[in-house]
């Protein structure tokens, strides 16, 4: 961290201050985005509320004009200190970054009362701002590794419940018919999703003794399947932790590492050249194109 | 695999194709009927929407007619190619597929306008072919290990919730009784699943003051027992999971096995005479009854 | 098991018949008041179904004695055949049998139009026959060791649901009000423990939005602490499941037991003198008042 | 706990039995506490209830009089035997104390037909009292150990339920429109809510194909992340629970500790002069500030 600084300019500088967080001014950016985009989001579910939009849309409208011109200002500031900015565009964040800016935008150019409808769902992808937080929370890397360790399984796992469903909603349609809700399959198997998940909302639900009967069944199945994902995550999290803790030991009687492992991976910063995130806290240069990190 | 294919006539090439799935053509087959099982389901279930079905009932009959003849196409190869048919035949897929080609054929002979709601049923069972698709999806044989391990606790767990939802459902009917909607012994007895499974459609609830307390208290207990079943596979999950590490680990010490036992168990062979199936990759003859494999 | 049987009176024999389930005629009286005691459920049960009591009142009554009838020989044997009669009589399942089979009579006794009502409660009791089914299944030691392990957490977690229940019940009550179907506190806290449990019923909802505001971090809540219990168990269910092997495998490198421990706890034996049961297959004596066992 | 007791006086000797539970006196004084709040709460309760109020009012009124001066004269006898009043005074039971006698007083004071709806809020405060009985239970060290080791886990997962909330909330709204419930984004993330936590009120449903549709992927998908909470305290409880029986092993071996390491922490003594609690059992001056404990 406390690395020589002499030859950077202002582009590494704004670029340590955007992408990076191991500054306090990189922190404060941070924190001023984190804000931003809270205040966004309220705004656009309180545009939503009729009697609230009713009040105050003027107020609401120079908000989000608000919102929009700094993002678009922060998109900007974003492209340029990058050296590879196309990577920048296509990477997942920076395709969020531009969907969340340029709704406002749209519904400056299609002006019409009955377009108006169609664009406040452009409008709403801004909700997808509150993605961008996610970079704020350091992500569990213990629990990422369980879920992708038994990703197959949890995958098998839901291919079961939506093949059960499927039958169980064919054999529901079959018995309670379209008087009782179940007016046809995809309906059926709609409503043995909600039951065999637990969620029960309840508008549509057996009428037949013998619907009742089977509903029974799907139930009880739905309750002992219960515990098979939550079974493997479980155990996949504690064979995980173990090797973890096993691998830090044997680190740490070589004297490698003298912290733990975790800590090694919290620095936030990004290459300047090849966008690579994930550097270790003593590294000097990216450890995939060799250009200098400070 | 690279095995001598010298003496392979045309039946024992399609058996190759239609069971195993370790050629280019035998994979090929696999995804085109995969994809023609998703067809035929994805046709029962438009055929059920009625406004769907008043529009495009020609087109639908029609993808039915061409499903169901491919499907019998298949069947009658998969008898061909097998040496002892009968045992294809009266095996759990051998009645699948029987069963989801036949109805049908059976709506061609039994013509009538009344008939045509019992036929229904019938042609429902082909979306028993989804049953199918399990067979591309390599179970997780860690995961059924661990199933089987805990089936009696489950069993017995599954025992205890039915028996509290006899004693509570009985309890409900006096409480609340027929005014309240809890009608007969039965449905109450189905009411309390619904609640001790956390379902909860709501279509009945309960209305007495003594009703709710006792919904409460049912309520608590299956939250509470939620976490027996879910605790069994997790710990068994582990056990087993523990074991079959410590015995891919000896068997590495002796120099068996290199590569990880779960890969062993991937080989799609199936024998053509005794129809057995989870031959290791290695081998060169059938395990149970000694015919070469290829 | 093949112990001398010389000085084994009637009484004895039928003790064996009755209590246990190791001799061929134990088992076949065990299967035989299994099947009784389901078809006496099912009759309670369709008995309460108004269009089918109306059509078979008259076979539902005669199948109803003849049940009455059976358990109530069943239960003049089991007290003679015992040495302690009073014991069982005052055991868990003496007391069961009793009130399993006297509802009956009591009908007979309190003929009224307007007592029956009433007595239809007494009646139901028998349904709590179905807890002797549990006989019949061994009890998973290790399960019922877990939960006994981990009670006292599930305990201080149960009364957590409780506490908040209370205290969100309360919340809601002024939130919400009377006119949204939060009528009192008592049926606030009943909604509150329907939430929580993730049930919903959807009978009463929030209709305010900060009701629905609060009821979001309830449900929120109420999904975080699902994981307590389960993990509790889970951890515990290990952790007794490794102590088990590590004792399990002492004791066969000590050579005492060569079989597995779990088997050595599945003899039926119950000692005709003191009523005690458990005892070890090689028992030749009952291990607390010493008397003969066979 | 037999230590000298000549220079006890009387304000030590209430101390004694107010603050701690080690002695017969002490014991006495809490489960009367206990019972006191239980029935302070019971009486709120069925205040809240119409058709009880309207007939027993006067007696209620006298049971909450009589409540409300006994937890005032509690609350002062608290703050005499303290050294440092103003310490307990703005502890968190301090706090709770108060406000769970002040609204009756409060009632006195503000006469008046219309605002005794407002002060019935304040009132119902004292039901915060209930929080008090967790003093009683001796709460589960290493069920707290490892809810804090995952806390941040379970903080990155509560934060990713509320993300797709506010998502698939928006999204809904879109698809469903005004016309089918979901009259605002903010009600449609409440929704969202509902159905991923598996409660299901059944309040607002989706109508269209496309949202039922939705709603299908978004409940299989709570089913499926509702193992990650599970699997991480589960796995926590197991790691804790290993390391503290690791420890308590070796604690043994060295002679330090004879008994098991929980009972030494459930001493209830607490230090007159600096309030600080869970001091050892062999302690005879606070750990803290040197004050002699007894």
């Amino acid at each position: 961290m406390a690395l020589d600084k002499k030859n950077t300019n202002w582009r590494d500088k704004l670029h340590e201050i955007i992408y990076e967080a191991d500054t306090p001014s990189g922190k404060a950016f941070d924190i001023i985005l984190l804000v931003f985009i809270l205040a966004s989001i309220a705004l656009v579910m309180l545009e939503s509320v009729n009697h609230i939009d009713a009040k105050y849309h003027y107020w609401i409208n120079i908000g989000e004009w608000a919102v929009t011109i700094l993002f678009t200002i922060e998109y900007i500031a974003r492209i340029i200190t990058v050296r590879k900015p196309l990577k920048y565009i296509f990477s997942f964040y920076g395709v969020i970054d531009f969907l969340s800016t340029i709704p406002k935008y749209l519904s400056f150019i299609f002006v019409g009362s009955h377009a108006l409808i169609t664009l406040r769902a452009l409008r709403l992808l801004r909700v997808f701002r509150i993605l961008k937080i996610a970079r704020y929370l350091g992500a569990s890397n213990q629990l990422k590794d369980s879920i992708i360790a038994s990703r197959v399984k949890i995958f098998v796992f839901l291919f079961a419940v939506l093949v059960s469903s499927v039958i169980f909603g064919s054999i529901m349609y079959l018995v309670e018919g379209e008087e009782n809700g179940f007016t046809n399959i995809p309906k059926s198997v709609y409503w043995c999703i909600v039951t065999l998940t637990t969620v029960g909302f309840g508008d549509i639900a057996p009428q037949t003794a013998l619907g009742q009967f089977i509903t029974s069944i799907i139930m009880i199945l739905g309750y002992g399947i219960i515990a098979v994902p939550t079974g493997i995550v479980s155990a996949e999290y504690v064979k995980n932790s173990n090797k973890k803790d096993k691998e830090d030991e044997e680190a740490s009687k070589k004297g490698i590492i003298t912290e733990r492992y975790p800590n090694v991976h919290l620095n936030t910063q990004r290459c300047k050249n090849c966008h690579e995130e994930y550097h270790k806290d003593d590294a000097r240069f990216c450890r995939i194109c060799g250009t200098a990190l400070h």
